[in-house]
């Protein structure tokens, strides 16, 4: 197909397609004259997936490439390609926060009462240690133990998440693991926050109708 | 106390503390010479309330400037003030998905069948809504059910933070309220990650030792 029908098909600007090209994000397609190419339905996935894991996704372009390039590298096992996934967004300068010892300490409980198998350098630890310490010095403190029934039903999720994975013997869908973990990240915040607003509906009331001084009596 | 004082008890340089009075994130102190003024222990808050909302809850200065004027306005009910950040981030163009009608059915039926009340334009809608169509168009349907062991266990997270919270009749602490909703979202992703990577580990093996191609064989 040409181009254009790429870009009807995906509702993206034949602009974007073209920058994509460039980018290196879209492999070319079969040359057919001096200006144009075909393309197959290879490409038209993969301009799904592009447009999933930054529409959707919330993902950035540079992202997205390592992404993708993580997606193909077969030498690279699933555990490190949902690794990449896990690293997002990186934490190039991890604030130096008071009390990050004893944060440490409780996660690690944590994980060992949940009896996880974690690296010692997984984002996610550190990301947990920091919310913890953060809170406490805030005077916010929550305690370690309000993120245990979230950990088992987390547990279920990507027990439930990986059974729609394609068996192995049929070889994994490498693309649809990492779709599926980018995007259910942003389903799980979202769900979060509609119980939020739910409850805080009904236990203190309905949102403002108007922004605060837009509306006032008539008269 | 002085500005040097600040950044000693919050590891925060000089520079950066300068910048959020200049942008007027930091309300100023109070003048006791020519380059010289005084803070206090609400300054101290204030930078630690700036420093956990953008080093560990990931916001940028614009939102955290936003959700600091919306914790001062006490004219905005709190379900308001949740709301500014339920919206976070801004979705200026969603994308354009074929599926939007069915998914907006089966999210609407969830919802219905949780019995939750959701205003009809809740940003966690819409977005939910773009991941399920996201994942149909690419062959990766979860179905919307799915979402629901997630959605009981997200309300019971939310009463749990609520009770958390001081009492109305001491008058809720705004700011506690907002930086608590903003550090979870960062906390359950992060249990989210952590359960996902030992899952996988267990069932499918660990991750490389080392990136591919960069360990070999000696002689």
């Amino acid at each position: 197909m040409r181009i254009s029908c790429l870009s009807r098909q995906t509702g993206l600007p034949v602009a974007t397609i073209k920058f994509y090209l460039r980018e290196g994000l879209l492999p070319p397609g079969t040359p057919t004259g001096r200006n144009q190419a075909d393309y197959d339905e290879g490409h038209l996935r993969r301009l799904r997936l592009i447009r999933a894991l930054t529409n959707v996704g919330k993902l950035d372009l540079s992202t997205v490439r390592q992404l993708l390039a993580s997606i193909e590298d077969d030498e690279l096992s699933l555990a490190s390609l949902y690794g990449v996934i896990h690293s997002f967004p990186d934490d190039a300068a991890p604030p130096k926060l008071n009390g990050l010892a004893d944060a440490t300490a409780d996660v690690d409980k944590l994980i060992d009462d949940l009896g996880w198998s974690i690296s010692p350098d997984a984002a996610g630890r550190d990301r947990l240690v920091q919310v913890v310490a953060a809170l406490r010095q805030l005077g916010c403190d929550c305690g370690i133990q309000f993120f245990a029934p979230y950990a088992t039903t987390a547990e279920q999720l990507v027990a439930a998440e990986m059974d729609l994975l394609r068996p192995e013997s049929e070889g994994i869908d490498r693309a649809a693991a990492v779709v599926r973990a980018v995007l259910l990240e942003v389903a799980l915040t979202a769900v979060h926050r509609l119980a939020r607003e739910h409850y805080v509906t009904n236990r203190f009331g309905p949102a403002d109708d108007e922004p605060p001084g837009a509306g006032s009596a008539p008269g």
